[in-house]
């Protein structure tokens, strides 16, 4: 069973990923730290009482569709309405729809216990504040009007339609129709694949945003326009109208996620389903970008929340398995596995990527919100890039990190991970989508690489590096020696990032492009394995009054991860520096002829 | 769908492996180039055409379980037949018991290329052949007239019964009863669980092997027997008497390998199951692990088989799918996603991975094969030897890597790797028990560090490390561009392993065992990857007078297998040295309290 680690999550707010920046703006005056708290706890107790049982069962159930309607699994709609009647919809959006005008800071704390819970679950409504958002800043008084108040109170919940069969990395080939009518509505035609929650019966109505072309749209992504296409039309007064011309054609099968309906989307079989332009014609990729970037941030945390619940999962099995004798033990009978060296190291491995995927999404949320409460030209610019650079950052390594943690989680339970009945294959197969929806993590470090790394000419990531230095150097200064070698081996991640981010940026200088897009992912991995273990030693650093086992906990826990798994930052830096021309030349067309 | 790679196969035994040290041996004198050539093309054909299209049939099947009896998925029985008739059961059984009296490796080569079928598949003859050693080098002459026979050509099936709900990696917690009876057999009582093909519908008898405690046994592994329990009893003419007491009680709902029954089985329900001492009473740990050895060996090939399917599956997405246009691309249209170097990475990441699993695999069956032939008692402790430091590494290295090799393949596959009907979520979902059963890949990382590591007081690894030295100074030696940096990674590498054996060799004789635990994991991977990196070399060097276009092909791998996933040594080698002392000092029991 899932607990909720509410103090772990308020210590990274509030010591590791500036919090406290927030709440001294004007924009979050009310965010006192009694409010921080007591968010985090009922949202924790919400995760782990109402949503975390639910996670099992769903995965057996599926979400069949029959008669052309999805079912959601059982207890799934009593859920989402004890859910949204708790508020929790409407954290982040602004007031005047509604909203409570939160951090996106506390809202990222809130999904990873959602997501802890059931990613399935926390999906949904993910998909829904991507919509609220699109409209708050593209739609007009009009829309928001009809829709806006429903979306964020989460009467009804919104969907994202931007894939294709042939249309998905790459949105250039897509293809659905829109065509103007006199009366200012447009007629949506076209298919629509792996649309998460296309259709569901948790609310009464649906509010698909769905990406389409105008008969006279310029080609590629340039003329792609975004379309409100609701399920039920939504009459003047409020209620409920005809039923659109959209359909749901089918529901994937899938390797996880079982309680998340992935559907393909039908619309305009009969004539033509009703929508509305939200934002410009021809603009829709900007608009969907709103939508996307958080979306991004969302998917990372997906990666994280399974990572938590999935640690908690071996280490309860660990420290009650019993085998073998663990070094220097004496006695009769076997030991805990926990007990085992080789044990300890696949859990702190768990433990130290899922706290490095906590304070990497927590940062990114933090740079989001700061960008947003930026007071002049200078702050804005540097916040936005800030966020701009960790956001495919956030969505990359904390999705990686699920994988990986969700696998050591079976192999701490050996056999017995195999079987379905433990749960903890479950959370391997759940958090494998989330390396490749949102944009998969090599789009993800390509847009790192070649749009990131360039901001300010090259001068924000460079600002980045040595605000890591600056924490390697006072880890040295600590002269604490339960640190061990975490200092140098920050030190030499560092170096390594800057080296390879050199070579990034001169390969972009020098037009060498494919010699860029060979290293993305190693490239990224090295930038977030460094991150992360700064992270970690400023969570160790911070000094807060805490008991003494909490802070010995976040040293080792930091110490650890800089002595294991991000010494892997040398051979990325040789892979970025001297594979790109050996990964360009495999030429599978030729050796498949 | 699958192709099998006869000439890659063909290739490596013969040009990396050292298949012709047999072919000139006298045990092997007929087994000449064409008869190599010919046994590879048929084992091929019969993967591919009779195998491989079950594989998503028996997923989606499993095995159910109705009126104590085990169905297995439909066309399993009629293919087991063909097979069986084909006589692949029987490659490597002794002459004088009906077998071919071939070498492991080419048992090595065919098992691969039934895994790359379906790994549910081929893991039941898997299992047999573990039993019929077991009963060649311990069974009396009267179990072997009645058994061996029918178990060579795969008449019957065998099964191997270790695990119980407390006894997993640890036997010393076996509680399974045997009892003496006066008649010379024996009444075997207990549960055994995770038993593969413990029950099923492909043979008209099942042979277990049954590991059981006598009453006055010595406490721990030394008081274990191994029994044999058939399913049914056997008349002494040879006919199939009485059903024994042996009964199958559940079948597990696995992540994956769906096809392979993973039975609970019950002994002795009914007043005790009839069964015989093999081998030595007390001695049974001794026959297991006969069994066991050849058994790790084949889970390692289990690993190259799926990675070796999930390669071919991605490749040929890849090939087809368009999306984008690739740098240095003209012209309208988007390419091919192969051409991408992103994804390029990827391929290149999945061949070599599966390339280094087949060398390695194929090098440890060469070192069992060597120790068989070798006439003087020098020959033999070495083989003996090099096989033991190899097997280890052959189990969990590729068994990772199939992990790895899967993963990247859904990758590849974007949104669709997630839907079940493409297939590629089947290939992890099936690799992922490699790494745990047959000793879990920490348990064989401690029995690398442990117990091979001291073989001949650390000479034996010293040797072997000097052996991949003399590569890496041919590679250096050759002179070609086309290796890029690979002398030097190797080298590179080579150093890291040198640092790291010295590590664990001071560790164990300074009695710091925690501190040689707390590695063996990232040591195992260390060793792996450098002699990995070491036999693609190998293959690239070698001059065979094929097509450039291949040799080219497999110095592109070997050089960007050292450039890339090679460089982890460094980390692996810093991580052994330094992670010690934090990874014992975490204590999940305090921080748990």
């Amino acid at each position: 069973m899932y607990r909720a680690p509410v103090d772990e999550i308020a210590f990274t707010l509030k010591h590791v990923c500036g919090l406290s920046d927030l709440q001294k703006s004007a924009r979050h005056a009310e965010l006192g730290d009694d409010l921080v708290d007591a968010i985090l706890t009922e949202a924790g107790r919400f995760a782990a009482e109402e949503i975390a049982p639910l996670n099992a069962v769903a995965d057996k159930h599926g979400t069949p569709l029959a008669d052309g309607k999805v079912s959601t699994p059982p207890g799934w709609r009593e859920a989402y309405h004890a859910w949204i009647e708790g508020g929790w919809n409407s954290l982040t959006a602004n007031p005047e729809s509604g909203g409570q005008g939160l951090p996106v800071m506390m809202s990222a704390a809130a999904l990873e216990m959602w997501n802890s819970g059931s990613m399935a679950f926390a999906i949904g409504p993910t998909l829904t504040i991507g919509a609220i958002e699109a409209m708050e800043k593209h739609a007009s008084e009009e829309l928001k009007a009809k829709y806006l108040e429903k979306l964020v109170s989460g009467e009804w919940m919104g969907t994202m339609n931007l894939t294709e069969p042939q249309a998905g990395s790459d949105l250039n080939a897509l293809k659905a129709k829109a065509e103007r009518r006199d009366d200012g509505t447009y007629r949506i035609f076209g298919q629509k694949i792996f649309i998460t929650y296309g259709d569901h019966d948790l609310t009464d109505n649906i509010v698909h945003m769905v990406l389409a072309r105008l008969p006279d749209a310029p080609v590629g992504t340039k003329g792609i326009s975004l379309f409100l296409v609701p399920k039920f039309l939504v009459n003047d007064d409020g209620s409920l109208g005809e039923r659109n011309d959209v359909k749901v054609a089918g529901v994937e099968h899938k390797m996880g996620i079982h309680g998340s309906p992935t559907c393909t989307m039908v619309y305009g079989d009969e004539g033509g389903a009703i929508g509305w332009l939200v934002g410009e014609e021809n603009r829709g990729l900007a608009c969907m970008f709103t939508m996307m970037n958080n979306a991004r941030l969302a998917v990372g945390i997906q990666g994280l929340g399974v990572a938590e619940r999935a640690y908690q999962h071996a280490l309860a099995y660990a420290l009650e398995r019993k085998q073998g004798r663990a070094p220097g033990e004496t006695g009769d009978g076997m030991s805990p596995i926990a007990r085992h060296p080789d044990i300890k190291r696949m859990l702190l491995g768990m433990k130290a990527r899922t706290q490095v995927a906590r304070a990497i999404c927590y940062a990114c949320a933090h740079a989001i919100d700061m960008s947003k409460i930026a007071e002049d030209e200078a702050g804005k610019t540097f916040w936005n890039e800030r966020a701009s650079l960790l956001t495919p950052i956030a969505k990359a390594l904390p999705t990686d990190f699920g994988v990986e943690v969700a696998s050591l989680g079976i192999q701490i339970h050996g056999g017995m991970g195999f079987i379905e009945e433990t749960g903890a294959a479950q959370h391997l197969r759940d958090a494998r989508i989330a390396p490749i929806y949102e944009g998969t993590n090599g789009i993800q470090s390509i847009d790192l690489v070649m749009r990131k790394l360039p901001l300010s000419g090259g001068e924000h990531i460079k600002g980045f590096i040595a605000e890591l230095q600056t924490v390697a150097d006072e880890v040295a200064a600590s002269n604490r020696p339960e640190f061990g070698a975490a200092a140098d081996r920050l030190s030499a991640s560092i170096r390594d990032l800057e080296e390879a981010t050199s070579f990034m940026l001169s390969a972009q200088a020098d037009g060498r492009v494919g010699d860029a897009l060979a290293g993305a992912t190693p490239y990224l991995r090295l930038a977030g394995l460094t991150l992360g273990g700064a992270l970690l030693a400023k969570g160790a650093l911070a000094s807060t009054g805490e008991p003494a086992l909490r802070l010995s906990e976040r040293t080792l826990l930091a110490r650890s991860f800089c002595e294991t798994t991000m010494g892997e930052t040398a051979g990325l830096k040789s892979d970025i520096l001297l594979s790109a021309e050996a990964i360009q030349a495999f030429d599978a067309e030729a050796l498949a002829s």
